[in-house]
């Protein structure tokens, strides 16, 4: 068995113009793909120095501007122009449509109601009792760790250590908030030095493992649901009974309905998102803001909630438990990205939650449009039966 | 209250330089924000028709080249340079490292176990008797059925009809195969005819909604894991003793043992993926080659299955029950996004199951660099803390 | 260490009066216990042999009698008096006073929608590839494996094999109907000699193991709430408004908004049961009648869905995706088991359906109890609050 | 339509023989079921008021006695006798050889965790904000919180009140330690009377509903998993080599090696219970003991963690986050469930986490049991087909 060829490296200096063309050069050899888009970027590939290794170019993601969408948050206030990085076609459209309707109907609040990121060791024992017991020396130490871990960041704050102890082992997760960073980095480093500090200075020296697996970084789960990851954040707002009706083309009461029916299916599917589609404005508006995209596994779960009121309006709200976003750090500083968020005017220090309230703004928007089209399109399905045909 | 100035737009030609231009100075004037490197896009903005709306540029979105991956799939078969685009540093050269374990362990193998695309409508009865008996007729009058909704599609096919009811409702998975295409909007067009049908030739002539939320389109469901959606893909390779040692500074021993402690972590957290990080991988390598990145909230869903073998070595699997990806179509065909399938030889007709094999393999390949890492930092926390101090 | 002396055991004839006071008079010289109820069993111990061992008597569960209930199924007609057995105070009288809120709006309608009882082998390969291989396989051989499975059964019949496929194995459940048994047995026996004749018979005599853990017996699973596991059932009425209002003292549109409110709460929690508690009736009716009251596990998993009418009523579901039970065989026989089976119509042969509807019902009319009297107690505490006390 | 007879009550005293005979002649009468064996319970009737409505006579469930088992928890120390009310033939000697193994091996640890029952209240607001402050409120006036709660119960204690917002609503859980009961009726009234405060006291008077359906009572949840419900236990010994052998028939690896495969099955499959049967020793010894054996819904959850030690044994675990169980109040005290609690030692004040660890110990030894069968089956079917058969 022979090697592949590595893909070429410069050690003094690997974010050239010159060495991104070598790997192409590279790859037009071993695979005859020809990178010219890829190549043709108008950025330095220096400032791609911690944010990718061995550049090559850019992707280049189309961008929509979707909006106005008009939010009345606690940190986000105002009419927003929002660009969504996407291939799939009409997906602008319709959150611009879903924002009309929220504009139209008043605009749409927006609340971060619980900060927490997480890394999640889990500690080893000989037996559930010295777990348990290590569990109440956490609570007795934890201002102690609180100061361990937080010497190693300034933004950063311990919270809390949640247990839960199974077997002869302890599960926790160091609970943070990460000011205007998403915090995985941030949060790894405090907990790992906090570790090696319970791992010295508690009598039993216990082995311990970084990551128990229930953090749940990167992936959707009923833990993140249920105890937040990252931002939980809340975006409701009451469609007036004449914009369903005259832009959406729905009556509330078939939305009221449909949530029942839209709550049964996700019962019955198991699923991580109750409300039609986050996923979609979530990938769009992170590409485009250089949030990072494997975060949509863990920010597309959530909770839609519904209630026809007595004037015939209907209050629509998606509750969104682990939206992780940054406006610094990251992709965040990167040209195009910056740029994005400087259109929502969140970039840099302090806009975080601003940023966060954007996001469930977004969502929301998204699927007013869309779960009003299916129900719309039930309308027009019938009225071709029914109609047309009579 | 005074509306917000809605984002120009020209009926006749919105995807031009200027149109485009047009709405970065808009934006300019309504936030300050100017899209500079936004603006700088290397295409030509009528390419971008059909895939989005309300054009103003394009995100630039690093890529890096990870690789080379040894595949010995049913499709994809060779050495792959695999082109990954994400903002998050060390990602890419963390694939790489496992891509390397991967390859010098003999390569990974890979099999597409499992096709299956829906759109899920719900069928309105007047109670349960109506709705399991409209089931039972389904399945009686499945060939015409089959026969009116592949009428609207050159490539999509009806495999068969999931029938769930509840109360007086029938949730229904029509659920096809899509060729080359992820799926979403062929299915929907084909099961709405269908639908249409069956409301005209059930002598009931039951109501129903496209969607009853089953579907579960982007988002992950417990439905999509046991159900499939999209493709179902498996990545193996059998990790040599010596790689692990040398390349990954791991023991296979520890590598099972915490395969263990990884899946309680799971179970406790009812998390959607039982390995590492399948999201990481996913979404750079759909960001870099047209994929609908959204996707990424089903696709990352996964179960993780380990052995210790007698001589050592250690067996690792991913099984990723609903990979959503296409070789055509969507974004597939726009410049940067086509140029990247080139590279992996998976663009356009009859390469979907080749990519498809490529996902599961670089999934797989995160999985091996980062799991080695958390265990190769116990070890290195230890030696800290019990080595140099002693 | 030395080891505490066993249990006395005849082996000649263990289910005698004398061996179960043998066994009563070891307890109290072990543990001073006076087994004195224990022993007053009114039954012959020899008709227990075949479902206990080492006998010592019985527990003495009070049984009270709740009804009339009146069901429309398709089975199960007229007015029925339900045996419950339980400790829990205030128990019968609420499911009586569900019963009459059903009855008097007309009747519940009960359906069974669905058979499926399963046994789950996993079968080992040497890749996934050989696994989705004799996937096919087995679809191809299906015939002929279900002539081998029901050589073993007179009454249980195979009827799909459910496969799926992860890392090497392929998991599978093999899916009976069993007549009016439960059937875990008649499946265990048919499953394994349908595996042994796999073994021998296809091309790679794979491994297996009888119980690959995805049955999922004993135990509430997402997939026996989308694929059932014993009966699916379903049972719904139309509570009238006026018997709302006097009998329950709610409203409708209480209910109907408590409705949205406990969605979100069953889906915030991900619980196994969106109604208000199906484990009470159940794991009553199941003790009473000779079921096995593990099952309460499985059987309490469904879901409640509701609809208020435009006529102001209320449309009340509850489905059942995985109740398990049985008129024949197990504890159906057993002396007060059977007359509890008697007093149903439900005892032997053909019964099985019609037990399972009024299973469903009962449910039914405990969550219109006990949902009714959460919300009358927020009427009354704010009328207590509101009211008189001011 | 015509009313169904209602079921003769006597207002003055409904617990006599006579009122119980005439209930079964009523029976007799509507349909044709001679309750011989109900009627011919050893017991007053009187004793059962407060614990069953309409009492006709007792079900007569057979009690088994299983053991012994050596248990070597902080509570429960000894070698136990259990008794079992079950119908299912093979259960109690599959159980007594679990026991068996168990002490054989040394016994088993067992370890209360976590204590924490919950009533869970959910309160309307206006919009997301005033929910979010309300819960910082809450937080704030904890002590006060506490003290009213606190006084409806002698000892019942409020630990925390965890939080959950979604839309315009606090979703919150009472957690209480509950003494020797298993609390469900204590937290209900202490959590009224602290809602009823909260109405009164916080400047929003803010309504609220006693149950947001996140208790999640009587049945299982992901929340029960993560949070606790009633009392969290683990149950942990370590088989030996020797004794698997012998006594089981299996081989530690091959305990192992299934461990993984059944981890899989259990995510694959969405299993509340990643073991093999907890809920049939649970429901025989919650029958047995008057403990609510609907309640088998949420305690028979739990986590199955096993691990390979290199002198050749098997460390085996269950954990059980949900164990809701007493040994005073509900069906404690009546005479047969009362004696089957002295044979375990655990009647009355300060015997309930004693009793949560036999609770542990038994579902530890019923896993072992059946684990081991479905192993050596594996092996005992290949004998066949691969030994005698040659």
């Amino acid at each position: 068995m022979t090697r592949a060829d590595p893909i070429p490296r410069n050690r003094d200096n690997d974010y050239s113009k010159e060495q991104a063309a070598l790997r192409c050069e590279f790859i037009r050899e071993k695979t005859g793909a020809i990178l010219e888009t890829v190549s043709a970027y108008p950025i330095d590939p220096a400032v791609t120095q911690g944010n990718i290794e061995n550049f090559i170019g850019t992707a280049q993601v189309p961008l929509g501007l979707a909006g106005p969408l008009r939010i009345r948050g606690e940190h986000a206030k105002g009419d927003f122009y929002v660009p969504l990085a996407t291939t799939e076609g009409t997906l602008v459209a319709s959150y611009s449509r879903g924002m009309r309707a929220i504009s139209e109907s008043g605009g749409v609040k927006t609340t971060v109601v619980k900060h927490s990121m997480q890394r999640a060791p889990v500690f080893l024992f000989e037996d559930a009792l010295q777990a348990r017991d290590f569990g109440g020396w956490l609570k007795s130490h934890l201002d102690r760790i609180r100061e361990v871990a937080e010497s190693t960041t300034s933004s950063g704050k311990l919270n809390e250590i949640e247990q839960y102890p199974v077997a002869n082992m302890l599960y926790t997760r160091f609970c943070y908030t990460t000011g205007d960073a998403a915090g995985q980095n941030m949060t790894g480093k405090a907990t790992f030095v906090a570790c090696e500090w319970l791992k010295k200075n508690h009598p039993l020296k216990p082995d311990y493992i970084l990551s128990g697996a229930i953090d749940t970084d990167k992936k959707h789960s009923a833990m993140n649901l249920i105890q937040t990851r990252g931002k939980r954040v809340i975006a409701e707002f009451t469609l007036k009974e004449a914009v369903a009706h005259e832009l959406l083309r729905v009556d509330p009461k078939s939305l009221y309905r449909y949530r029942q029916i839209a709550a049964v299916g996700s019962i019955q599917s198991g699923s991580a998102y109750s409300g039609a589609h986050s996923a979609n404005g979530l990938a769009a508006l992170f590409i485009a803001t250089g949030q990072d995209a494997a975060n949509v596994a863990e920010s597309h779960a959530g909770i839609t909630y519904g209630q026809l009121l007595e004037n015939g309006d209907y209050y629509w709200s998606v509750t969104l438990p682990a939206v992780i976003c940054a406006t610094h750090g990251g992709g965040t500083g990167l040209p195009s990205q910056r740029e994005c968020l400087e259109v929502l005017g969140c970039y840099g220090a302090g806009k975080a939650d601003k940023f966060a309230e954007v996001v469930a703004a977004v969502v929301l928007a998204g699927d007013v449009s869309l779960t009003s089209a299916v129900l719309a399109g039930d309308w027009v399905s019938s009225h071709e039966t029914h109609g047309r045909n009579r």
